[in-house]
């Protein structure tokens, strides 16, 4: 398959977009890019109609696997009301009354609506089972969807260990963890007052490490800490949030290979202060954008819209957004076969309704996915 | 047509969605609406699937026909130039370069892209024309796909005119006038520094009623003026923008039928500070959302992301928001045949992918919109 008639091509490698470029693409695999005038032959041609073209989003951040919504919880926030985390809870209680069946339709909905919004990779978490059983279930449905899945035991502290933390730890840590390793490539902690403290966190980390997981961190989303340090010492993929940093935690991402994955539909549903991408990106440290969808503090799975909120409101330029949300995610999922247009990269490919990329934030709201292409073959519903 | 198994109606005449309720569509209008136990029989039933149904949105602020774009100037403001009001004028030139089809053409794909966003009503404005020949193949245009069209010669003084703008004032209130009357429902002004004064605009305002346009107004988007206070006096069906009100403007506008129309969408693209919706609606004025379409301020076409945004930002509830997208916008132009779910209405409705309108703001950017009937027929491309 050759990508012709390509508007504008962001291929992820470049630093500036490229013009009158074409795609091969074979075996699910980008097999060729390059001037249009020198493209190899191909069986199948498929013109682009001066549309821009880039690549597939890697969404580095879900949770995705749950039952019912807040809608009401999100209304009564809007007309004024904090959020609290706590809200975590009546999540799990309707996770916990779905059956699998139940839970993976609902997934298999959500994993629809990304690849028709152009998400070709997106990772998973668990965290609203917090039963060794439900947990297991939950990491379980996910690896039906995705190779990137999280276990996230240590969301929240349930209702039945309220007062009783340390004992909840030595069951993510104990049975829970062997019922998900299996299932699981990383390990997750929500670290941040109200659920579990820094010690706790890197205890979860540790023990999922020598289990062969790699680790991942929620910090510094509603206070600042010690957590994106710790983090940023056991060599974590990604420290998620970050809305509050100090100086010293920027100059550790930026010495570091961690990721710092931005969170714009959070900040934007929930009406909390915005990180500042624009700090992070001038000290030098590697930024992802991603949706963190789930039904508390962000229900969107749409990584255009991401993008348009980061560049109205973080400080980045478009450029940087789209970046972000493709090879920064695949950054943060230490990737390098996906989230950039280049030889032997997965053909994750996605035609924009629009003459440049940059009409993803300048049209924002607009479903300007045209088509979608994952490891080569049409993904998204219209196809 | 019989539509049944709605999670949840809202009519825009009732206070609060309606449950387990069913509508009736009969030649194109609402015919019945209510319990759905006790539904009339109907040749063709269409099973909402628990899913909300709302009124087609309502967009009583667009400027759809025009040429070109201008993302690099998006691009450039994003990363830290002000938002000018002269980059109409790149507009207007490839606006006046592209031939009637070309317009027609890529108007027609926006009234597309609008149905499958939900939107059932459009109005258009001319005003990227600012000559006699091309104002008029503006509204003419318009006037194929939309019985709102809005003359707005004065748009922005043209180059042309520079240092004589109470000459071009003449000529929109002349041979202008003349050529686009025939067209037009509406006669629309930019009133702001950098654009036309109060006392320019009322002028044009008036010449325009005395030849049977009604008035609308574009002011207070750039900072206070009498701007406001002039179009109530004038009996105008709606001011738009309306970020710098002073006490007295919305005292006179919650005294008054003219309704304050915000587009969200301008804020979001030019960070500018947001109108507080909270403080009219407080005051009893009616407000209007649309998505001002244009290429320079604000390109969105998608009237659930204005919903988002006005929700996110500017202290209105989501019912609110909702109701200013639909009854808010027929009131802005003076209609009571749309924007509600009412026996007599026109059978404009939107299918949400939700079990609840919330979503449309609890889900920003995510494309939730199922199925939308204009006069009771299918539009949106999925059909
Ligand atoms: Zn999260
Ligand atoms: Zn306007």
């Amino acid at each position: 398959m050759l990508i012709t008639n390509i508007g504008e091509l962001t291929t992820g490698v470049d630093e500036a977009p490229l013009h009158d470029a074409a795609v091969l693409v074979e075996e699910g695999r980008i097999a060729w890019v390059g001037a249009e005038a020198q493209a190899p032959g191909a069986d199948e041609r498929i013109d682009a109609g001066g549309r821009a073209v880039i690549p597939g989003f890697v969404d580095s951040h879900s949770h995705l696997v749950f039952g019912g919504d807040r809608a009401a919880e999100f209304e009564a926030r809007m007309a004024g009301e904090p959020y609290a985390a706590g809200g975590i809870r009546s999540t799990v209680a309707a996770t916990r009354a779905a059956s699998d069946d139940e839970l993976r339709a609902r997934l298999g909905g959500f994993i629809d609506e990304l690849h028709a919004q152009g998400t070709t990779t997106v990772e998973i978490k668990s965290g609203y089972g917090l039963t060794v059983d439900d947990e297991e279930r939950l990491v379980r449905l996910a690896a039906e969807v995705t190779d990137e899945v999280t276990f996230l035991g240590a969301h929240v502290v349930p209702a039945e260990y309220e007062g009783r933390a340390e004992e909840y730890v030595d069951l993510v840590c104990g049975p829970m963890l062997d019922a998900c390793a299996p299932h699981c490539r990383w390990i997750d902690v929500f670290c941040e007052t109200g659920a579990f403290t820094v010690a706790q966190s890197r205890r979860i980390l540790e023990t999922g490490m020598a289990r062969g997981l790699a680790p991942r961190l929620h910090a510094a989303q509603l206070g600042p800490g010690d957590g994106v340090r710790m983090a940023v010492e056991l060599g974590a993929a990604s420290v998620d949030h970050g809305t509050f940093l100090s100086d010293d935690d920027v100059a550790a991402l930026a010495g570091s290979d961690t990721v710092l994955t931005l969170l714009p539909g959070v900040e934007f549903s929930t009406r909390q202060p915005y990180p500042d991408a624009r700090r992070l990106i001038d000290a030098g440290v590697t930024v992802a954008l991603a949706c963190d969808t789930n039904p508390g503090s962000s229900f969107t799975s749409s990584m255009a819209f991401c993008i348009a909120v980061a560049v109205r409101e973080m400080g980045m330029t478009v450029t940087e957004a789209i970046r972000a949300a493709t090879v920064g995610g695949a950054a943060a999922l230490c990737r390098d076969d996906i989230g950039r247009i280049a030889p032997g990269a997965r053909a994750d490919l996605v035609l924009v309704d629009a003459p440049s990329a940059v009409h993803l934030a300048y049209r924002p709201g607009v479903p300007l996915i045209a088509a979608v292409w994952k490891d080569g073959r049409r993904v998204d519903s219209r196809a």
